[in-house]
């Protein structure tokens, strides 16, 4: 397929990431920059909304917007430390539209720069004599894990930080789970790559910084099937489990030509960037216009240990690694069932070069069990349709963890927004007997502590509802009183419901007693048989918020997590609710200081009825249970956007209903299983 | 398969459901009992427990508990009425062992009690003078929808009332939904078949009772694509679904005989009776007791209407119809995909007869996505594995609603009950102009209300964690205070657990703003590693309570419905969180006056490492949207058991990594797909 020009909404390929880097080098005196960042910048709202209405219509689109590439480069400066620039390219008339150095900020995880932190850490002559001290078994390999350093206010903080923690690989295979030895040993290294301080850990309850020079611990080596999860260093798997498989013979329900998805009533187009991983644009439903963006904005996963320097433990996810980046080259019969298409994507590597991320995104359909019934008590007669889903997924993996982002597309015109965490859990040392406990931690294993956390996730609406204006509207139900002699409720039953229009941008928390509602609606469009203006609703996750106090630089780094939705005027590019620089970041960046600093400034626009962004705030506070190691039995988190009075009717009724002639299923008749003919034939 | 005796859990054969009504019989004196009830009466617990300690020992089992069936009758009292009878029979020993007139009380519904109703009040003359006023449509049908009378306070209490609803069936066909066409027509029937009241139902937002005898209104007359939902009535559904089949080469993975269900580690019994429909017995994973019995103890359909006489609509669909006798018979390649198992249940006749009801719960396996994953990101080797489950399905009918009940075991030792409601929403006439509203509902269609309402859900859970001692624990996620010096909290980042050991019955309330996590753990039992009570938690589906007033008849007759947690002492049979009589109770019957004469009385027990019950409350408050019309997409609600520090690591560990070996996925390449390899060889 010849693609003429790409999409507005494409990522850029490969030859524009190289047209980029080659129109940004010159622009830094014969220094080769370290490309971190080529990617989209995605075209303004204002420009996409007459070109999509226009292709949507099959008019020509006129004037496509220009393309530009965001480009971040880090370079050295006169006294050779790292100055980060950003620049606009613009790739249509080959020229830099805008170069900026960025002071202060960091860019995101250097992943070069971190196998140099490993590698400068373990020659270091300070470490290698506190390893010594460990007295560690003869074959044992130690591994460094570098981690961005989290804030706490005890560094300069201008100059990077990495925080070095230690581990030790027992077996031989590089594969082996090295989180089941934690050791005692800490070390900090310089942006120059000097390692700045060596120490041990913390391994009793109130022990502060511990400089007792304890020798690794025999009597924490334990059997491989307690701690491994590579197959080739466990016991034989349960076979027990029969093959199971998933069969279309006549090819998918889906049409996907590029990045433009068709299926069941639904299009959008798929995007993907270094940061964000997967987004969604321009997603519709039988035509109609529901949300101009989706995309997973930010994620936070800050530890509750206390003891120093644990509060240094806390990942931006997106921010500081990359769901793009980070994302896995999925494995065709793997990672899903049934007949799968999968995407690629592209980064760059440090010289500016494309690099490709093959089979980041996956999509296939699944199907979700019964998707409506009803037999006719009177007749006996059974209609029944099951629930096909679209599903695009994305894997990625940060350091420990893992995630799975699943969009699921339903043929009820709702979508789903699952998250799925697993993988290991970062663990730390303990030294303490079974009767004792570390009150921040569950043992794991002897000696292993997985601290308590959260994971706190941002997914960033950009509602469309028929149209860019629309309101935020939060719907309560409420009791009528019994005691207004105005209001008829003579019997105590009644109940109705309240709704406010949001006016301006802010926080609102949940509140599933008042079975609170958080809707987008369109105020200019009313449903021809409700009456009611047409909308979608979040279906929240309930979680937590953050746990740590708000004067804590977790607070100040991690706004958006103190309230669970947060409704803001769009502005083009505004996708970093704690801030677009989240790297050792000193708070006042996100979505909160936005809002003050417009208030603050007269320059808040109101949100009713206007081009407006939801950012629901959900996660988990997750206390490990032994069960989750050595590795995680996936946690779900499940957020939906379903419609409201939207259509005029179950957007599904038209599904076919369900039979055996296209189901071929079998039935189970004890040990020896036959296929058997079903169904009313009158259906 | 010679089955010799039955498991004690299994519920009453054909054989014994005959032999009871035979046993009964004699005992009314000449007269023909209508026999509504002839169920298994559970054996006691404490004869259980050693019973199961043996069998699963593969000792001999001893003595058998005695097979009794609970049975309950009609008979004509001396005045030609209604007497309720429940008697205990003894099977083994052929007699009554007790017989009690129960007073006050009505049997759950009788089907065809009710059908009588509908004839009584359509060939009633005052009922067919007020048809005539409405100057129906040639050709068009009146359908009696007759509903249990909730009690609102005005009626004779003792006595049996139903309300006749009215609808109007426009087309032929007996499938077309009248629902579509409520009618401003209601009547009151008594117990002794008379039609007592006939009256129109109010249309207008605050109208009391309406009078005005207006005629059918042609304009409320729609197209049959808005308002139907069976194939042959509507346009050609989509074809654009392509088929979806799961193939299972070598068999499922389960191992059923009788109502043993054997599958990846899991082992329980099925049950079956006409009230609860499914309820599961002995649920063990890897040989370890982890639930005595799992069952749906209630379900509460309010109605949110003050206008009289809607206040009479509250169903409780559990107590007032069955769950079990209303289960569907499910039909292969329908219901389900794959390999099915389906197991039969048997009611009673009127005249006691065994009553087959077929298909009434069908167990299939499902891919459910990822289990587990990990990337080591050294060495870039994935370790992916995917989640089987094992479902139990039943699907009931209560005239205009369905609901799917299922149960999912999982490898990782979780367990999951979703529901997901479906069907036809309830509707009610309405005659108001488009910028009008009633505040009580939503229109669907011209001139058809429907209600808001809610769906309240008891969950009854019986604990067995590693026996039948076991404690309820509430955990909160707490911040460590910033300002006590006698905490280490320097930069405000640390939280912990507050852990609180129940010690009396009572309701709880979620929150999960406090992360409250309800577990159920077993004091004597310590977990090696994590030193630990051994236990397993709640994961609750968070939902707004009862919405009517506490001195409201619904109120009092669904005291469940106070609060989302429960914990009560075990008493053998008290499976009844709102009365065992629903049937136009009064109140004063469920769990929360249990459990106040139990404190009244003296005779309260402690809770705290004893045998204890734990009962979810759950549902929705359902403000219909119009995506809901003419038929529901489902509307799934989830509820978690998860383990927590009871195994010593991930249970589904072993789970064998999953391959294109076995699952033998298709690459998409465009409109064409083939297959391709996959997957590192080294795996």
């Amino acid at each position: 397929m010849a693609a003429a020009l790409p999409h507005p909404f494409d990522p850029l390929g490969p030859e524009e990431i190289s047209r980029a880097s080659r129109i940004v080098r010159p622009h830094f005196g014969g220094q080769d920059p370290n490309f971190r960042v080529v990617t989209l910048l995605e075209p303004s709202k204002k420009q996409m909304i007459p070109y999509l209405e226009k292709e949507h219509h099959k008019q020509p689109v006129g004037q496509v917007p220009t393309r530009y590439a965001r480009v971040e480069v880090v370079v050295k400066g006169s006294g050779n430390e790292n100055q980060l620039f950003e620049l606009i390219v613009d790739l249509d008339n080959d020229k830099v539209a805008r170069k900026q150095h960025v002071k202060g900020k960091h860019s995101y995880i250097d992943a070069d720069y971190m196998k140099a932190v490993e590698a400068a850490c373990l020659a270091n002559e300070e470490v290698q004599a506190e390893i010594r001290t460990l007295d560690l078994p003869a074959g044992a390999t130690v591994v460094v894990e570098p981690w961005a350093y989290a804030t706490d206010g005890m560094n300069d903080m201008t100059d990077r930080v990495t925080m070095c923690w230690f581990y030790l690989r027992l077996l031989e295979s590089p594969d082996a789970n090295y989180y089941a030895y934690p050791l005692d040993v800490c070390a900090e290294v310089s942006e120059a790559l000097k390692v700045t301080k060596v120490y041990r850990l913390p391994t009793k309850p109130h022990e502060r910084i511990n400089n007792e020079k304890k020798p690794f611990d025999r009597r924490r080596i334990h059997s491989t099937a307690a701690s491994e999860y590579h197959p080739q260093l466990r016991p034989n798997p349960r076979t027990t489990t029969k093959p199971y498989q998933v069969v279309q013979p006549e090819g998918p329900s889906f049409h996907i030509q590029g990045n433009d998805v068709k299926w069941e009533k639904w299009s959008f187009r798929v995007g993907f960037n270094y940061r964000e991983g997967l987004t969604l644009h321009d997603i519709r439903y039988d035509g109609r216009s529901l949300f101009y963006r989706l995309s997973l904005a930010e994620m936070f996963v800050p530890y509750g240990d206390p003891r120093a320097p644990y509060p240094r433990k806390a990942a931006f996810d997106l921010g500081n690694d990359g769901a793009g980046i980070n994302a896995n080259n999925l494995q065709l019969g793997c990672d899903c069932l049934g007949t799968i298409k999968y995407f690629d994507a592209y980064h760059n590597t440090p010289a500016g070069d494309p690099l490709k991320l093959p089979n980041v995104v996956c999509c296939h359909e699944q199907d979700d069990g019964i998707l409506w019934k009803h037999t006719n008590f009177r007749t006996q007669t059974p209609v029944v349709t099951r629930s096909r889903i679209l599903i695009l997924q994305t894997i990625i993996t940060v350091s420990n963890y893992e995630y799975i982002f699943a969009w699921h597309f339903c043929q009820d015109a709702s979508i789903f927004y699952e998250v799925r965490a697993t993988g290991i859990l970062s663990t730390v040392p303990s030294d303490i007997d079974i009767k004792e406990k570390i009150p921040y931690g569950t043992v794991v294993a002897p000696g292993v502590l997985a601290p308590y956390h959260q994971h706190l996730f941002s997914l960033r609406i950009d509602p469309a509802i028929d149209g860019q204006s629309n309101s935020l509207v939060v719907e309560e139900s409420k009791a009528l009183p019994v005691d207004n002699p105005a209001v008829h409720n003579p019997f105590g039953v009644g109940y109705t419901t309240e709704s406010q229009i949001i006016e301006e941008e802010g926080g609102f928390d949940l509140d599933f007693t008042k079975n609170r509602t958080f809707k987008f609606v369109n105020e200019n469009k009313t449903n021809p048989i409700t009456g009611t203006p047409v909308g979608f609703k979040l279906m929240p996750f309930y979680s937590q918020m953050l746990l740590s106090h708000p004067d804590s630089y977790h607070a100040k780094r991690s706004e958006y997590c103190e309230h669970a939705v947060w409704v803001t005027h769009y502005e083009d590019n505004d996708h970093f609710p704690a801030g677009r620089y989240t790297m050792q970041s000193l708070g006042g960046d996100g979505v909160a200081s936005a809002i003050a600093n417009r208030r603050g400034t007269g320059t808040a626009k109101s949100v009713r009825d206007q081009d407006i962004v939801i950012w629901h705030t959900f996660g988990s506070t997750h206390n490990p249970r032994i069960e989750d190691w050595p590795v995680m039995p996936n946690e779900k988190l499940m957020v939906g956007l379903k419609p409201v009075n939207f259509f005029s009717g179950n957007p599904s009724l038209d599904v076919a209903v369900s039979t055996q002639d296209k189901n071929k299923s079998v039935l189970y008749t004890g040990e020896e299983t036959k296929t058997a003919a079903c169904c009313p034939s009158r259906l």
